[in-house]
């Protein structure tokens, strides 16, 4: 578990989680010293001659917030996203239609051997201004002590910094006049952020379908960076379903279709009790082991590999302060954190992102609800689908006789996992060594990302989410991203760029 | 059960319902029927003279919304209240503090040998302006089919419509030139609709509990009737607590303190499950019978009499029009409608208001909430208390180790009774039937309002509530008061004031 995974996970705090994380790091090496351990100079002189083409790249796209939860800019966000990759060299660029918003598809036929795939989405998360100490479209510029120059701004780490990044190594190639090393097959979605529900329909599209096997791996732009010189690399991800589970008097044919006064609760049945009596049912008394009937019949446990890569890594963080930024005392159980990590990657989850029922403002209102709503997001690991756990977590409701409770499912896919041994991995991994990060390897991200679309028949591929540069606070008020560092174990805008540059032509040497 | 029944329970479709009633009323009989019935002419003269002076006087009352969820027009809707009792003759008129909103105190010493009180609420529901069809402080005159012109305004019917209704007819009485039969106590709160947190410290003010004393009973003006001829006379009301049950991990020790990445389930504790598990353990597997230890040990069950006063209230109502307007289809048990009545006055409640945890907007957000709320209302029959009732749900939770979550009570009060051979009963029974309205006895209102203070030591005094007149949507968008009526079945503006008048005097011939 390393300091990248906490900005990862951290959502209110990671200002100043990360403020007090680069105040304990060290000033004293020179500057630049990224530069000092890559290579080719005269793409680094275009990146850095290029920087302010790549900051307003940026700065321009987060001013269009794309937000498929809210319907909001998506076919202005996919027609801006093809014309982000026409102007970085793709060719045969598409807007590829969904039942639900669109993706974009383009190729990059570099007259090379050898095809990397590239994964990104051009939506982002909804967002409250109110909450933001600059305007979250407004990409202003703020000095991070310890850390440098950062932009504020939604999407800026999640994820359209990182992608941009990845952009600007493509301007920084053909600027300085050299060719790419390997061709590029590009797909982005509209729709991460709910759970990517037509993301399989995009990815199996015939062309994209084809283009997407010619590659050997599918990488995600990612800062990936923590600020001790680690950069997490994740060989696998859970999968997830998000769903809302609604009892209703409508669907029951008991108590009130409607929200009516609460006096009559002594003869009229309860949506919201029924609700309540649904839930219980689904985990364990203490809320932490799902019991949906069968739930771990197809659980793979961690290999001893994984649990050693878990251990390793947990001793290169600081358990203390993972604790102190997410706000938290105790681990389920107690756990030790070691134990907690691995109970991290290797758990299925059942998580009330929300409850919703009746009269929700200040105060009381004395009214007996018509209907009530959790929302719930179950994390699936190695070998659950999406499609088994909705299957059985709709039995286990009806066979306890809760088959009027809607299940519906709003997003969601299966667990993804790549091979340590994939020529994406190793290239991953000695591109980091080079530029002197330390890689550090999980077995799985506990989060989840759709690379299981990929990994998984038809298209079959590794996939792997790849970056330096710094950014958090995604999902979360002030998401930034760094730009200029003044901390040398971190990569700005530039060493970031340079990184890409570097893994391109790691991923053909290896 | 009555039809005015169905009003007071009905939030949504008492438009619908009230017209869909009323449309069954027969229009044969002649206006002026309560006129006919009742006496005091010189009253009635000038009840009619000033009618239009009462209708601005509930309009501009209206227009000042005091709501003490919002601490909106607090202490100007007390100083409203005392002008508006100055005005209709009381005197020593005091604001009196309390340690939330004040209440409003006075007296009116007619001379008489005997004292009747009048409680009165100045406060009125929230509102959402959007859901109204036309703005809820402007009291839009409305014609609706088979009722006559409804004042469409926030508080016309709960309670300042009734209220001022009453103060009608100590105007009236004063402009025929005749002396009051009775002396009045008066006492007013402005946190009745937050469930009366600071009466017992009003009513137990020194000079307000030797007012209240002297009292021979103490009366509510309402609107009671319904559209056929009747009104409901309670002879008691349920208790209710209002209270919030707070799962969090700050209390807790255990999850976050705040909302974390939803990934973190696999590691951290939920405190959202945590309120699912404490709140499963308060009822029954249906959600209907509350299984807090001891929660029975109080409750005395309904005598013969009054069953049986229910079930002939039962027979002049219909459970199909009941079950239309109210939207549902089953009773609890699928209980015949005269054993649902019974259950509804017998049985005390635990019922959810609402729930409120992490994300509660459109869609999904993958969090773990770091703190979850279930709003609570608990209805208490005689002879159960609030202060038992809340050391009992707490000593519940504790119990069964849930010391964590936190009991944060709003507001509530004990049941309250009132005996069917009190003066006060006995003079509303023969006001009614002198009027040719069929006085329907109940034992007590399913509902609650905070009568148990009065009838209760140290003051001890009978209290009913009372009044003609009609009107409905309490709590909802659209909330009106008939003032001119069409329907002779049904008393407009005047011949409710009259009905105030008929009962006064009846009070000292009784």
């Amino acid at each position: 578990m390393t300091r990248s995974t906490i900005d990862q996970f951290n959502r209110r705090d990671l200002i100043r989680g990360a403020a007090m994380l680069g105040a304990g790091a060290a000033l004293a090496s020179p500057f630049g010293a990224f530069a000092q351990k890559g290579g080719f100079d005269d793409v680094r002189k275009a990146a850095e001659a290029g920087k302010e083409a790549s900051v307003k790249r940026i700065r321009d796209w987060v001013a269009l917030d794309s937000i498929a939860a809210e319907n909001r800019n998506m076919p202005e966000g996919a027609a801006y996203m093809a014309e982000l990759i026409k102007d970085a060299g793709f060719s045969g660029v598409q807007i590829v239609p969904t039942k639900g918003h669109p993706g974009v598809f383009g190729t990059l036929d570099a007259g090379a051997k050898r095809t990397l795939g590239l994964y990104f989405m051009y939506d982002v998360k909804q967002y409250d201004a109110a909450e933001w100490t600059s305007p979250p479209l407004d990409c202003r510029m703020v000095d991070r002590k310890g850390l440098g120059s950062v932009m504020i701004g939604r999407g800026t780490a999640n994820h359209k910094g990182p992608e941009a990044t990845f952009l600007a190594a493509l301007h920084a190639i053909r600027a300085a006049g050299r060719k790419l090393p390997v061709n590029l097959v590009f797909l982005a979605e509209g729709e991460e952020e709910i759970g990517s529900p037509n993301f399989r329909q995009l990815a199996t599209t015939p062309n994209v379908l084809a283009g997407l096997k010619r590659c050997e791996g599918i990488m995600m732009p990612t800062a990936m960076a923590d600020l001790e010189g680690n950069a997490t690399i994740e060989l696998g991800a859970k999968g997830i379903i998000e769903l809302e589970l609604v009892a209703s008097g409508e669907k029951w044919g008991r108590g009130p279709r409607k929200d009516v006064h609460s006096s009559l609760k002594a003869a009229l049945d309860s949506p919201a009790w029924r609700l309540v009596q649904a839930l219980q049912t689904l985990v364990s008394p203490d809320g932490n082991t799902p019991v949906i009937d069968g739930w771990f019949e197809n659980v793979r446990p961690l290999t001893d590999r994984e649990k050693a890569l878990i251990r390793e890594a947990t001793r290169h963080s600081s358990e203390a302060q993972l604790k102190e930024a997410l706000s938290f005392t105790h681990w389920i159980d107690n756990l030790s954190y070691e134990d907690a990590m691995i109970r991290l990657m290797q758990e299925p989850t059942v998580n009330i992102e929300g409850l919703v029922a009746g009269y929700t403002g200040p105060g009381g209102k004395t009214i007996l609800p018509g209907r009530a709503v959790a929302k719930l997001d179950l994390r699936l690991v190695p070998n659950q689908t999406r499609t088994e756990a909705v299957g059985k977590l709709r039995a286990h409701l009806d066979k306890r006789g809760f088959n009027d409770v809607e299940l519906n499912v709003s997003g969601g896919y299966d667990p993804t996992e790549t091979s340590e041994t994939s020529s994406l991995t190793r290239a991953e991994v000695a591109t980091y060594r080079k530029l002197g990060v330390r890689p550090n390897l999980t077995p799985r991200l506990a989060g989840s990302w759709p690379g299981g679309t990929f990994t998984q028949p038809p298209v079959s591929v590794p996939v792997g989410r790849f970056g330096l540069g710094y950014g958090g606070a995604a999902h979360a008020p002030d998401e930034f991203y760094l730009i200029d560092s003044v901390n040398p174990k971190v990569a700005g805008l530039v060493d970031a760029t340079m990184a890409h540059v570097e893994f391109l032509h790691m991923l053909v040497s290896t």
